[in-house]
């Protein structure tokens, strides 16, 4: 994938009119961005709120985040319904409560942990379908968010990493673990401490087809679903967007499922997904998106998926002892190890994050960074002080925005 | 509150004179500190012990000290002995131990968490009063109190936020942990897990005279009291050193008392004032102390308050699983993510930590600071970058001592 | 040892000469060091393994590494090779991984979390010894050592401390945590909440000898081991290296065994050395490590074991609710507050990591220090901003090569 050759200036001009009119759809829908800029305040909430919806898998696509809704409608109305106005409580929250950080509230960035907030707060309450009290607890924590992800962004931002979806878990788990499974207003679920491995030590009764569903599905179980058509749209979504995204949460998945099997997980659990969401969201955030997508960064992200479903298994271990579900805990903990990392390693390239948008951008960011650095010969590159995790700036090549790694 | 009249230059000297006889016993007693300094150690020493003891409300002040312990004996003798006791070993252990921090030992910042954990070790003992082996732990972890506490600033003071009670509640788990309830020499609380809402999904049986009393009796919970005589002692300390803080305190318990109810907690638990003394400290807090008192960070002091309480229930039900009590660890995390906000409102201003004081007098410092920055002009006025919730420092305004926000 | 008269130019000469011929194989064994750089690089991988043994008590010395892997396969064959393994495979993931940070690797630095990850697999495996498919593990485990051990340290050194041996005990718990004592391939040890002080409250029975026993078993329960045999070999690879070390590890063993009497522990527990393995490297880490050894340092790191003693019972009781061993948790914790502790007591003096390399060196480097402050008068010596924990840099003193503190 690094490796191609440098294309010519001709083809230069005609890929690059293609790029365009793929930008319309693909990739953050940038000229589509700068429309929206103009139109009224609905419109940019809408545009905000469906950017909201797909910043979960990190995608900043309106497109992709009014398919991913159309997903959440299909698997359940009810959970559609208080995952978009989490989304849309949280990011007015964040215009009213931190002023006019505009750049982060457009891009959906204090939109996706309400989305989770609000969906998971349906799926795991005990009352069922249609429980209207449980709106208010809901907008509550939603508001919450912003105030959540400001603070640990504050922590976060000393070392250039992101928040991920820490506020999420964090809030879930409190209200989960403030009312329990047998509140008479808001029950939780009930999760007992069950050891997922007595009865089927050996691979026998293990059905293949459900194995391979299990890979989409286990993306899509990042939303809290476990319907195969709604994976269906997930990916779909994924894939406009950015087809490196869509394929590493695959891989991911793919990676969880078989760490499951080597970890000897029930299958059941396996089937429905719950060893590959965490692994999905690892393997996508590594492979492209934080990092510069080289063979290297690949298999980063891989072992990191792997290292992630192990750490699925101890999280969910863990929390299932004060009754919580694991979230997507082993997700951010194992992606901010491998982001802290500090590799002295030319082909593992951490990009800033005031550059990180789409995996192709990054990469092509990479790339231009690294052919500029060759232009001028070794004697002139800087390298960042790779111990403190914090990048430098190279000094002298004004021909790329801000440039570092 | 902040849109009182700007007073003209007559009343303000008529104003001024009142101030400073008002200053002789309220705010940080500033005149009487002056006065203390230049006194036998003896002297410093008793002042600093009393300044300790009010510093676990914010307050700075030896008069409101003086009353707190009042109260902690009218509560009983032998917990006030051991609050005492803590406040004056963690005090010297600082002086030795930490060599010349003058400023925050006379402030008595490193004798609250000794107080707190005096105390409330003496509390949770289940061998009764006057066992007095238990002087033992106690002076051994009020000794390690200025070494958390050192520890923790040097961490905390990355992002200008204080350490709060987080060293009493660290060492009083070790402790509670360490030991256990059927330890043979100090033995601890019996707590189990016990669901609070089983019977009484409804409001009815519902004492409301009790129900107001909880308001008091909440902030009194701070030091481990439940003595309604006692709480009036405590916010008699609170008013003289500042009304602000006393009504955020009442506020706060309110807030806490009205999630219980709202939560559907057990109604022994609200009486006892268990929901209040976490949203009571946080409201102090976030209400005048770290943030000047503005209608904005009023109403945020509000939010951290239910948001406390929230977490009150939560992490109680946690800690109960390994038998630890809730001690204020609510309030510290919450406060905390409410400190490390980085809002862009002007009218949201948290002060740095070298010019906090009391409430009132940091409402005159960001006056001050306001009205330096108006005269200049708009285009004068730097802002913080907020986003490393570090402040940043106003260039050009020698008037005001240390400006910024 | 701080007070000893300072010799005359002459004795210094023989002293030189004496401790150059000591450096062979004391100390860091510099000179060796030096020739081994020389040599081929599969010399060096096992010169490195070894140093990384001995990393594990702060020991950078391959002749005492030698002797530790001596000790290990005389206390088990099985888990000597798990050890060995996991050095290796660790130390060469760091190669792989992390690029030429040759100085931390050469060091073993990147060796000792693989050390522990391996050996403490293998002790708490419940398969027994020679269970070959416990290598898949132990390998995948030490492989992510150096991943965990880099990000940890892009954190801590912003204030400068070292990760110790926290991922070796993020590790190890992860592993345990996601197998537990029942799964079918990798079962782990049966660990439950057993009050440890049921029926023996009183000091009858206590076998003296056996107590006596304890402390150099304490020391030899850092690898995990009981075998009072190791416990000597142990115990003479650190004489060998630095006596300050040998001393420490001793009085931090002994301080655990008296704080488990104290805390009415199980006899059983003491005499196997539970509760003197981390204050023992609690001990030897403030005793001259990473503080330079004065009286007042001395006196620090007794009371740094005392309180990690306190810590391992509260650690031990909380984490075996959720089944899982203390592992080395109260040293890391204890010995990173003491450290981050600021202190403005001249004689309370932490060398800044860069110039850490073993007791003896550090006291003669903090002498000649101190001493050039002395020459210099007091008008001219800086001293650091205590506050952030991070050391600063005395300006104009070219003598010494990277002053502070």
């Amino acid at each position: 994938m690094e490796r191609t050759t440098q294309p010519s200036n001709k083809e230069l001009q005609v890929s690059s009119s293609l790029f365009r009119a793929m930008c319309l759809c693909t990739g953050d829908m940038h000229e589509y961005g700068k429309w929206i800029q103009r139109q009224s305040v609905m419109l940019q909430l809408v545009d905000c709120v469906f950017r909201g919806v797909a910043q979960v898998m990190f995608v900043n696509n309106p497109l992709s985040g009014f398919l991913i809704t159309v997903g959440l409608f299909l698997q359940n109305p009810w959970w559609g319904l208080n995952g978009l106005l989490g989304t849309l409580v949280s990011t007015m929250s964040a215009v009213v409560l931190l002023g006019h950080d505009r750049g982060a509230i457009l891009a959906g960035l204090y939109g996706y942990n309400g989305t989770l907030v609000g969906m998971l707060m349906a799926v795991f309450s005990a009352k069922g379908d249609w429980y209207w009290w449980l709106l208010l607890p809901n907008m509550f924590m939603s508001m919450l968010c912003p105030v959540v992800s400001s603070a640990l962004s504050s922590i976060t931002s000393k070392w250039d990493v992101p928040v991920f979806t820490l506020p999420f878990n964090i809030l879930l788990c409190l209200h989960l673990a403030a009312t329990g499974h047998n509140h008479p207003y808001f029950p939780g679920p009930f999760i007992t401490k069950s050891p997922p491995w007595h009865h089927n030590s050996t691979m026998e009764g293990l059905d293949v087809s459900q194995l391979f569903l299990a890979v989409p599905v286990g993306v899509s179980q990042v939303y809290g679903c476990d319907n195969p058509w709604s994976a269906g749209v997930f990916l779909l979504a994924l894939l406009i967007a950015s087809p490196t995204i869509f394929l590493h949460a695959m891989l991911g998945s793919a990676v969880g499922v078989l760490s499951g099997l080597a970890l000897a997980a029930s299958h059941g659990d396996i089937y429905s997904g719950l060893w590959g969401y965490n692994s999905a969201l690892s393997c996508a955030a590594i492979g492209g998106m934080f990092y510069a997508l080289t063979w290297q960064a690949h298999l980063l992200a891989l072992t990191c998926a792997f290292f992630c479903a192990y750490m699925t298994a101890a999280i969910s271990n863990l929390m299932s002892t004060v009754a919580l579900p694991a979230c997507t805990w082993p997700f951010c903990l194992s992606t901010l190890i491998f982001l802290l990392l500090s590799s002295e390693t030319p082909a593992i390239c951490r990009l800033p994050l005031s550059v990180v948008s789409y995996p192709e951008k990054n990469l092509q960011y990479y790339r231009e960074l690294r052919d500029s650095e060759r232009s001028k010969g070794p004697q002139q590159i800087y390298r960042s002080g790779s111990q403190s995790g914090v990048p430098g700036v190279l000094e002298g090549t004004p021909e790329v925005p801000s440039e570092m790694c």
